[in-house]
């Protein structure tokens, strides 16, 4: 419970990320000693989500944000093997289309929150209107500082719903980045996936911490808080966003329906239909 | 290979289900001779995922049907688990709304079709409206005798814009069905499930069969072929379908696509990134 109070960004307070350190593995030496735990985790969030699915009160919606190589595509990935497919799914935000771009910056992704019994997890989402918007200032001062609210506002709508949001801020150093860059080039079936602006978008790296901590502080709010993922070691980002998925759902005090039918009637129609091979 | 064609329905033929034994397993004697081959089959299908994600020319739907309890959901997680869930998904399909009701039938699945790299899993389908629709007669003969050219026409509309279609039709004896209802009763993480119409929808089975007859009959196509899966054997339904998955998946002659950017500079800027540590 702690590590999850650590990570969380406090509604209100100053974040300094130069203040987190992105190699903090939570006090385990290396992934062998926490590799018990994760699979712990893993075999409780599928009960609990089982629950969820059935019980059709509450859903979950899981923002992902993160530079390049940071690890949003590896987190759905981890996530989501452990829940039924059917209650559970990926929605990616990449570079808006013409026709979303014609809309308000809400519109593409409000159809894409999870309804009740469900999961959502957001790989990138609404906040990029406030990160690249911001960083290539495609979008006046003003309007980025009208959309942290605007962002609130939507997150309050959802949480009235009965939908938990986690957001979880996947922080990794630029030697990390720069590592994981050249573990791509060094791998033909991932070659394809590099593209200029990986190494163009370095560049602006300070700009992007600055917006990073803007979201964090202006959104990190009661109910849809933020939390900092040290995330240079995958394995403990791993466990710690684990750790809060688990928490989280545990805290819905999630509870299987009752049947609805009168199981005893419908024993006994079974044993009927037994003897009479139908 | 030889198994494939033998699961599926020739276009134009003759289908009789009594004839199927749904308890073939394909020579194997138990799940535990078989377990290697479905091990090989998902890792092979995790790669040529991949692939195709990474190609975008291609796409898959997988349609599933059967019977309550035939084993869909337990299908789904199974095909799923191999895959990115970033390009794959499932879409089920219930009763439908009122406002699905107030469209053609075939409007409430379009939106859900896969894009180009992507994978679908239709648990049930634009089928169900010559299935329950047919059996319970909530729509007239010749509407339903319309459907079946509709749904081909429908899917040929696809299949020309690269989506390749599987269609599986999930096939158990009513003894399996029963056996598989008993154990939900005895499984109290699942009683919720339990509807009264489980047992009533069991009367209607015959009817059941004919509306799968017909349905396989006049739309299993050459570009869009049904195929009759054995589903007795849970372990023996999940390799035939791997089977089939990674044949077609395999013809597809994916290809990783080729590095927009030239390598070799991108290589020497991270050398020298490093170098200034930047």
């Amino acid at each position: 419970m702690n590590l999850i109070s650590k990570l969380r960004v406090k509604p209100g307070s100053k974040v300094r990320l130069a203040n987190v350190d992105p190699d903090f593995s939570g006090g385990y030496k290396s992934e062998k000693y926490a590799q018990q735990r994760i699979d712990e985790q893993s075999a409780s969030i599928a009960e609990l989500q089982k629950k969820l699915y059935a019980e059709r009160k509450h859903s979950l919606l899981i923002v992902l944000q993160g530079i390049d190589a940071a690890g949003k595509d590896g987190t759905c990935w981890h996530v989501l093997k452990s829940m039924n497919p059917q209650g559970a799914h990926v929605q990616g935000f990449k570079q808006p289309t013409a026709e979303e771009s014609s809309h308000d910056f809400l519109w593409r992704v409000h159809p894409h929150v999870p309804a009740r019994g469900n999961v959502a997890i957001f790989n990138r989402s609404h906040y990029e209107d406030v990160l690249v918007q911001r960083v290539h200032k495609m979008a006046a001062d003003k309007v980025i500082q009208q959309r942290y609210s605007f962002i609130n506002d939507f997150e309050s709508t959802l949480t009235s719903n009965n939908t938990t949001i986690l957001k979880f801020f996947l922080y990794i150093s630029p030697e990390e980045q720069l590592k994981r860059f050249e573990e791509r080039l060094d791998d033909p079936t991932r070659q394809w996936k590099i593209s200029e602006s990986d190494y163009t978008e370095r560049a602006l790296w300070d700009d992007y911490i600055k917006a990073y901590e803007a979201m964090l502080e202006k959104c990190s709010t009661q109910q849809a808080p933020w939390y900092v993922i040290p995330a240079n070691h995958k394995w403990f980002r791993n466990l710690a966003i684990g750790s809060v998925i688990e928490k989280t759902l545990k805290d819905m005090k999630l509870e299987l329906p009752t049947p609805t039918v009168d199981l005893k009637a419908i024993r006994k129609k079974y044993h009927q239909a037994k003897k009479e091979k139908r």
